[in-house]
């Protein structure tokens, strides 16, 4: 949980400890393996105990099967998905349905363990429910942070300002700098930028030419920490 | 205000006007020009009173001028500004700083009215608290459901998503359908979806061909109530 003093010591084990009991004694805590889909509903408030959950979105909006008295015979193709971010152990997420878009959550790796509530079940834990919503607010910034990046008119910019943003949050210290911990396709790296799979490689070859991002172990992604300076230079 | 009973008739006047009266006291409240620059700080709360704010995202992160060694002796450009939404009248905003990209709002019209206060100054009401964190859940959802829709790859597609979503968010009836009631330059559409001004000149003249989109009073833009329906379909 992110929580109002922003160090990992001052977060509340008790309270979480509390919660973690009171969810399996109800049943309201549930393991899910790698890519399984979370049934989240709207109204419910989800919390990540282990493992990450990966956030998508589908859009049904395309300008081109809208148009008016269409004669196309080409079958509509499927919507496309977006990866729209992780969610890490401690964190709360939830899921709004909305038109025109549909979000959904995954467990993007095996063992995620999630607990889910209603809203007024933390009248009971009020600090607790104070800490779920300003972590809410913490995720606001950073996908405001996340749209700025987006607006890039070059996909390169676009590609490294989300990998930068991705590990600055979730990053894990290694020798030579910071590592993702968890992995993404070029696929889905493609769907949270607006672009494909192919050009997604062609350029973190780019990038690694550059020295601006390495490998790192097995098909992870690392951020030479001379990089990370140089950005924020 | 977002309320969590989602009607504007349980908009807390009563509250708001308490709050509007103390900030006036205490010299809280300020009112700005069009395109002024409303000097937000971390660690602030910002309400709109009045008018409409504008965020705007900067980025830092380049990676062109980040190569090792560059022997390139083009000056480097502007940082790329990208819109990244509106937050209207009831409204709360903050602006936390975080590198490599920098936040900043700006009045998107004229007498746009902003009320501030520390988060602890909310200790006196808080319900309002309450209702100030849920609006943040509200926006958060929406900056989700704009992330959707930039991952699509067609520029189009992009374009009418991010309009749908403007329009479902802040649009007013009219005749034809809804109309978003503030003005956007052509390029302040494009810094949000990563494309230019003139891309964007080109594919609204596509989205009104296919009537998808209207000229709506001066200069603004509006939705047809069937292109609406069509969408949700």
């Amino acid at each position: 949980m992110y929580s109002s003093s922003q160090t990992d010591n001052a977060r509340p084990f008790l309270t979480w400890q509390r919660i973690l009991d009171w969810a399996q004694e109800h049943y309201r805590y549930r393991i899910f393996n790698r890519d399984e889909k979370v049934p989240a509903r709207a109204g419910l408030l989800y919390l990540v105990h282990r493992g990450a959950i990966r956030l998508v979105g589908n859009s049904q909006i395309s300008a081109s099967l809208k148009q008016k008295h269409s004669t196309s015979r080409i079958p509509l193709v499927a919507a496309e998905e977006a990866f729209l971010g992780f969610v890490g152990a401690g964190q709360p997420f939830e899921i709004v349905a909305q038109s025109p878009f549909n979000l959904q959550s995954f467990a993007h790796i095996d063992q995620t363990a999630v607990i889910w509530l209603y809203w007024h079940d933390l009248d009971n834990w009020p600090h607790f429910r104070r800490e779920v919503l300003d972590a809410f607010r913490h995720q606001h910034q950073r996908k405001l942070l996340w749209l700025s990046t987006l607006g890039q008119r070059r996909t390169i910019d676009r590609l490294l300002g989300f990998l930068t943003l991705l590990i600055e949050e979730y990053g894990e210290p290694c020798e030579q700098g910071y590592y993702l911990p968890w992995t993404l396709t070029h696929a889905q790296i493609g769907s949270a930028i607006g672009s494909t799979r192919v050009t997604v490689t062609r350029l973190m070859g780019k990038l690694r030419q550059r020295n601006l991002i390495q490998h790192y172990g097995d098909n992870l992604i690392c951020m030479p920490t001379e990089a990370v300076h140089q950005q924020r230079a």
